[in-house]
């Protein structure tokens, strides 16, 4: 049986995988955020001349379909790839963020919530 | 005793917090995705103009560590709700397309030296 | 009277203006198109939660205007200093490339209906 | 003879081009936006592991050339369709931006100005 994928396993996987391969040298952290940023680019190519509906639907052709979740891995693998870099705990900086959104967007009357919050 | 941040919580977390704030009809895919990549250029910012030796030390100070981080926090919240709105798990993703780069990128000499990636 | 500004010039000033300022050492081609995405993305993000119908209202507030304006002032000054520093003369490139995409993508029933492109 | 192509020339082939083939549609100014950032990092990804060095030597190879001076070309393209949708004149735009920097960025020992400036 296969368990789901864990993230620090893939973390542990893509490190594995570049140091085999002797990519380290190219991996400094500039150069894993541009490539993140690149990645974030062919995934907004894949939508860039669909109008808002179409972009729902882009799961519905099976090709479109498989270019989008690839495009999501590599945007994942690239910021796994940076964080590894860097020391930084994506989740528990993630965790952090909505923390403190929930406080700067507060809900409008949290308690008796207003009808338009 | 506070446990290490879950993905799938962290997804459930920001799928309530944009709902609560009636977000959802901003967040089309086409939207998710342009917002993901301006996130990821926010983080190249940051690395822009330093030498690749600069780079690996932007943890050292407090200030550029905590931006970092942050960017980062606004990476990933991006794609797991692009990723919700389209019912891909980013995961799976990502374990697939390790998976077939093992297979693109063969290591000279595979058999003696496998990587255990 | 003060005549139109000519590409040539506005060059000539963002490379004095890099110049005297000892700017060059991080001017390079690398960093440049790095700096030209981070501001594209800035020009993005204007829109990035705009409708269709909304996007093309942007320059009735003055506010906005003047921001969309900046912002495309920050990418052609990078393009142009990309362009400066790799000796690329960016409107031969772009009248070769109107060229080629005239062959590549012909009018239907060409012959009888030349676009003057 | 074969001028120099000229910029409002430029705009206007790119305008009929995207006419002759009802692109228009298409070419909101968020999308035009989004393309624009799209083609930035095209030739972003061009740079992604090159050391600085190495970038600053690209157009020694023919085939690299090529690739920067399209790039270059297509950001260019986008840059002035956008600006047209929305009736902005990129040059005066960048001159006026100049004009702030140099109020923004005061060069050391101009008059008596602080030598940290």
């Amino acid at each position: 049986m296969t368990e789901h994928p864990d993230l620090a396993r893939l973390q542990h996987r893509l490190a594995a995988f570049a140091a085999a391969r002797n990519w380290q040298p190219y991996h400094t952290p500039k150069n894993l955020a541009s490539a993140l940023s690149v990645e974030a680019s062919e995934l907004v190519e894949i939508f860039q001349w669909l109008t808002p509906e179409e972009s729902a639907r882009v799961m519905d052709d099976p090709g479109t379909a498989h270019r989008v979740t690839d495009e999501v891995a590599d945007v994942l693998a690239y910021l796994l790839q940076f964080c590894e870099a860097l020391g930084i705990d994506p989740l528990t900086a993630l965790a952090a963020k909505i923390d403190r959104n929930e406080h700067r967007f507060p809900l409008p009357g949290a308690g008796q919530e207003q009808p338009d919050a």
